[in-house]
């Protein structure tokens, strides 16, 4: 590598086709060829760029160090003398000039007031890829929306005449100060909707007060994250880890050299699931008319986005690995995927710092339960082995809140802080970081709001008793309906204003 | 004072820009320069009315002294010699044309045969910002549905063969006589909707002897209500109390002195809830397009109608204040907005002479309960400690109620009456006293069928075993819907008439 | 009386108006003059008529002897020569042009497979006021859907492998054969649906062994009705008791003279309900546009149909009366209306012989719960003071049955027998009597084939245990739906078709 | 019949009318004058084909043997010259053109990735008849929708940080291997969908190590489908029992001889159940117009396909006839069709193999109950009495199975094995042989995905509590709505885009 050859565009070019397949990244030229039919994206999409510069298109879908990882030294060709390479004039799609219109439209920042505004913001103006990505969750999306639904199974018993001239939301997790009793959730490969990507995350966060837990699949690195940090910012590590131990051990070690303050290892996802919306995306790009006559698919084409960028996680991960961990760093570690008492109480005697009740947010195991339904039967577990509470042993929660009044539910059953993953998302995708800024307000203003009315002061004031639980176990479907009757009845109409004045 | 200026239109003119401006309001000139940025609903709508008459815009939105109270005497510069101010020609708008044309279209009084036909009636011919301010409950506004949907949950087991050829409905509260077991519910602002205001309620009130609370944010001055009183007629009254006690002492002595029999305090409001259709409005009537490139918005003019007319009131109300009430008044206090049985009973502990269950219309908490579901566990947990029945503690509820059947499912479970609110504020918004008079009218006519249906003669007779509220408690919440296997599925339809024949 | 007059149609012409107002009806002439403003349907429909024949208008919508009930002997004028009436060219509207054809385009017969069938076309077909007096229900019509949907919380748990080559489903209904554990409950009018109206109930129940319930309120006099039975058809008679109970004691004896099997006296019923589709038909069929601006409107007018006529009902009727009926009559003796264990028991211990469980098919007591559901705890408190099973009280259900299926559930339950009203209204309003033959063979091919399908060869076999009705006392009201979070939610689509080949 | 005489076409052409009837059925005539009348289909539909070759008609909807069957040997009266037939032209309707075009748009075979997208393209490109056929289920069509949904009442509760690096889905079913815990049911009539019919599965679950259950109502015959077996590949034999038992034994034993390792008896079938989709079918196909004003319809042409080929099967089948079966066959017996716990004792001590929870698809006692849901009491029930677990008893389920998930979820709760019919069906209707290895390769990726994310790597490993039940049994059912209500209530919106920038 020291000896490092500078090629030119021209001669990049010679190599466009399937028998010979170099293409340029990030300033550096690599030899694809024999990587084409390994690509879990399918080898048709390189191949689109087959002798040119593939920035552009790598950058949003791959973490930093993709290429490098997957690519053996010897097909590192060297460096571009970019000078020499043609300037590609990209042609603006129709449906690329819709979007920017759409995002010229976009309501006022000062218009939106509340989680859902930055959701149907996104879903507007993200290119079709992108929300297909972020928002899809597996197979029928029924734990996507039960998260949700989960908080409004809990009632509020707000208590009354109490001084509230003052509430105090702050809080602290794994024992560093935070704002809100609120975490940024990890999520991944963030230029897809926004060039800033996760940083636009970071510097909210900084200037806010907030944690950000970043993820390994981030489209940022690490280091550029961290780097663009606020004195004394804190930080936490989402973590998949790879089959190949000695990768992860390098990249926990980096990060707790670089200060970050809690390990959490994703314990959900030895594959990632199914996605239909993001499966579905990959037929519509491609040339999908050619194969009804032909012979099975090949599956690995079939994926959508989320696993192409996920074959290096590690199946084989067990509670036989915590030891391990332990032993690489000191940071706190969290387990980040619980779904059951069993496990939950696995990990307390695993001597782990906490635990994330969570699934995923729907995008792994559907009709698993939401994390706030797991949080009832987890404290009475912990409670009942005397594991709860514990200074030592924090619990949280994440999925579907979006509303301060949800966090207020998950605190009062017994969650020290609530993850949020999509609505933070989704607030950078349509403003960037200012739309970061512009949630943690809202929340803000409504955590002063629910507090007051709840006649709890501060976050120790919230307990159990403020809230009505009891449907929250209960997963109601209708029968099905009888369409004869319900078609044929009449549905009464209110009193009808005179036509003949109008 | 007693050495009053008096202004001309020209003078006042002078002084129409954010350096110097001075407004008219009712007749008197007022210098706001340095309260523009203090006013609760932004600089930008009086910097509109500076150097001009405000009084249109002013009054239905504020209480009547709010711009003497909030503004220091130096600043109340004198009268407006009033033949000296430029008529304003006001041109009508084309939302407002379409608006009148409604108003003449609406359904004959006549035909007015439910509280739901006036709410419809009001949603199309009240001006937008009147229909958004009165309808708008907090958050999800989930609450102020549940209220109506409690109702629902709980069935009528009625008793045949009694002699019903009389029925009476008629009832006392707090022991003074009411032709309905239901009192007319305070709620604001009652000029946005009708140039009478609260007036309409307390004529068609007297007439028919109902009982109506007078609400501390109506539109029209306390005064002009007992001044518009039937002879004998009863009148409650809404407190919020303000920081300065000293105001709020005043207001209910003075209401005391003028023969109010009631005094219900408002516990469940020490601050506005954030309504967002209220908060849209705002939006819409401004020039929106602007701020998406800039900072932070000022988060005090986003709020909408409901916090910028209540920043008097003290969030740091507590038990510790009922002596001091208790001090200042003999009328009975009822506290409004308990919505717990623990808070149940520190009231009656604390002396008070009854409770209303509320969550404020569904305006404060959202995912509060219902005051009738709390009203369950209010009746039990008062009965197991010996304090429930008591003549001189009365449980009243309100929220959601729209027949007549609603209020006798209230009574049988222990309520001593109903509080009513939007239904009669829209029954005057569409058709003013009348409106009300015809609203009383239906529910004496569902009064007489119900009580004769149910097999009760009287109020007393309504018993617990009359109603079925096993599902009251429940919150249901169905589990999301399986879209691809319902937009699959194809539903069953009846026989089809021959198209050849049509 | 013996003296009669008679008119002709000059001379009623003379008397057209307010001040004179003579009608003619059924080749009578009466004076209405005084009645004009008792007319429990307004003066006004009766001005329409003034010196006219109105035997077309008063048929449908009176009973027989409405008109002599109503008026003094002295206002009974004489009998008209009918040669001298002007002959009215009815010009046929442009509504009832369009209902004619839709009669024309019906769906055959022969494509009628099931009840909902039935009234989808009666929908279609019926006179505006006839689906409106026909098919609504009291208030939010909450009851009368709940009568359906009772029969979908209660499910199968068929048995197998029993010899099934030949069930039987008939039965005996008060001792009376029945070739189906059903009987034709009361409806009334019938002529507003059928020029026919009730004796299209008659001939075909005649024809298959049907047991037919006479309606007080029958279009068609008790005696057409009885004049058209078959040879030992079987009757029984609904009874509204009179104020005058000398009326009804002649009704009840006469109707005992003519054969009728079973006296089944309406007990919920001592005021008919609001019925706003009813209501709502009286507003729009009149000059609706007036009254806005003028006073308080006559009640009495706005009830539609159903309290028109129905006010010589007794609301006095009570337990007390019980003996006096046993005394007048020998005919078995049915209290039809019980909502109530409590009742049940006391109907039990009042000596009469049966029960109906009903709630009048949803039209008075809206939020009464079905007689499916009330079943449950009848047979629960009959059976702990052993008064059931008793071959001498029977306990019958009816309301919101269109299949079998459901009469099947209702008997596994300790029903005798299930009242079906308006499916076999509709099917005569649709196609006649054939409609109604229809009707019954419907039932007999499901009764068959359920019977089978549940291992039950005889009713007798049906148990308890062949249902599960464990959630048939659940009333489940889904909380409200979290709007924003539902709108914004992307439902997942199914693989599109290529659009390029079609 | 050993001196066959051969026809020409000219000689039948003269026997085209009711009189003397003759048709041409693969290759050989039939005189079906006497049978007319007898034709469970009508006699409209032969006469049709009087004189000519019926065999494109006769063949998707009958059995093979059907016509030899059902005619007397005399009626069989030879074989015809088929060189002497006049060709017909058929021309193409303009609804089969359509038909044809949207085959052709069919998305392409690689973007089906669940079930739901086979059943949509073959509800777009099957002929209705079919469509009304397959899909159709009996009454409201309750139960077949109940069969989906109660999968969906069913959660996960998934475990964690198990080494999941390799997971195995295979099983045996009565002890014959099988690639997956699924089998194929046994659907009729396959030609109508797809002319290879059922060999489509025959050749898919050969290769893919799938056990296929042969239907008697299948449209290829018994030994086409044997004969075009892979090596070694294992069927069922699904029965329904002839009124004539030597059929039954012939039929049973033939199978045997050729290899088929189970007898599954359907057991609650007595009579096939009254589909309105199906019947609808039949209304729509002929000339409806007529019957209105004529007598009675003639009861036995209004039933479907359903109900006209399955006159033969008995309903006097009982627990009496299971020695017998045991007498005739060596091959282990399945009684498929047991929906309570007390006929899953009967089955077991019966000495039956194994039993099939089932409800026929929703296809004959309507608002039975889910086979899931049975399957909760009848494994409580069998396990009480020391019956379960037991490796000579296997308990299978089946209906509404649409994903892995769901297979999953039977096994946790007991099920040796599913069932599934209609996707199988609707998978080479839509896309022959390779939509049934589609549909097996999605259920194969769904089965790793899900036994990872369960943390379950055998079958063996799921267990009860992997799932969460408790609401399974539950029938709930919305009261009916609030129209007016609801009506009248205005949603909340989100933040609107700018109108003038779009």
């Amino acid at each position: 590598m020291s000896d490092v050859q500078t090629l030119t565009g021209p001669e990049v070019e010679q190599h466009a086709s399937r028998d010979s397949c170099w293409i340029i990244v990030h300033g550096k030229v690599y030899d694809v060829t024999d990587f084409l039919d390994e690509h879990p994206g399918g080898s048709k999409i390189i191949l689109k760029y087959a002798g040119k510069d593939a920035t552009e298109a790598y950058e949003p879908i791959h973490p930093p160090d993709a290429i490098t990882t997957n690519l053996p030294t010897e097909k590192h060709l060297g460096v571009i003398d970019i000078t020499t390479v043609a300037k590609v004039i990209k042609e603006v799609s129709e449906d690329e000039k819709r979007r920017l219109a759409l995002m010229d439209a976009r309501p006022p920042l000062d218009n939106i007031i509340n989680m859902h505004d930055f959701e149907t913001v996104a879903r507007t103006v993200l290119p079709e890829k992108a929300w297909a990505y972020y928002s899809s969750a597996s197979d029928d999306e029924i734990t996507i929306r039960e998260n949700r639904l989960a908080y409004q199974r809990v009632w509020f018993r707000p208590r009354i005449l109490r001084d509230v001239s003052s509430v105090d939301w702050s809080s602290t997790i794994l024992g560093q100060k935070s704002s809100l009793p609120v975490y940024i959730s990890a999520t991944a490969l963030g230029k897809l909707g926004h060039p800033d990507g996760e940083l636009c995350l970071t510097k909210a966060a900084g200037k806010h007060g907030v944690i950000q837990m970043i993820a390994t699949l981030a489209s940022c690195s690490f280091d550029d994250i961290i780097d663009a940090a606020a004195p004394g910012q804190t930080f936490f590590l989402q973590l998949y880890v790879n089959r190949d131990r000695e990768i992860t051990r390098k990249y926990v070690q980096h990060a707790e050299k670089r200060g970050v303050k809690g390990l959490f290892i994703t314990v959900d996802a030895p594959q990632l699931g199914r996605r239909e919306k993001d499966m579905r995306m990959k037929f519509v790009g491609d040339d999908a008319g050619a194969k009804v006559q032909e012979g099975q698919s090949d599956v690995k084409k079939d994926q959508g986005v989320a696993r192409a960028i996920s074959s290096f996680i590690d199946p084989s991960l067990s509670w036989k690995d915590i030891p391990w961990f332990r032993s690489i760093t000191k940071m706190p570690i969290i387990l980040k995927g619980i779904a059951t008492a069993e496990d939950a109480i696995l990990a307390y005697e695993s001597g782990v710092q906490g635990i994330v009740l969570s699934n995923h947010g729907g995008r792994q195991l559907d009709t698993a339960r939401s994390g706030l339904e797991v949080l009832l039967e987890v404290v009475v577990a912990l409670r009942q082995r005397g594991y709860f509470p514990n200074p030592n042993f924090e619990i949280y929660v994440d999925g579907g809140v979006r509303r301060a009044s949800d966090v207020l539910k998950a605190i009062a059953l017994g969650a020290k802080a609530v993850g949020v993953g999509r609505p933070f998302l989704y607030a950078f995708c349509s403003y960037g970081q200012e739309g970061v800024e512009k949630a943690i307000q809202i929340f803000r203003d409504e955590f002063e709001m629910n507090m007051r009315l709840l006649g709890a002061r501060t976050l120790n004031e919230l307990e159990p008793e403020m809230v009505d639980a009891t449907a929250l176990t209960q997963h109601v479907v209708m029968v099905p309906q009888d369409n004869l009757y319900q078609n044929t009845y009449q549905p009464l109409t209110v009193a009808q204003f005179k036509q003949s004045k109008l």
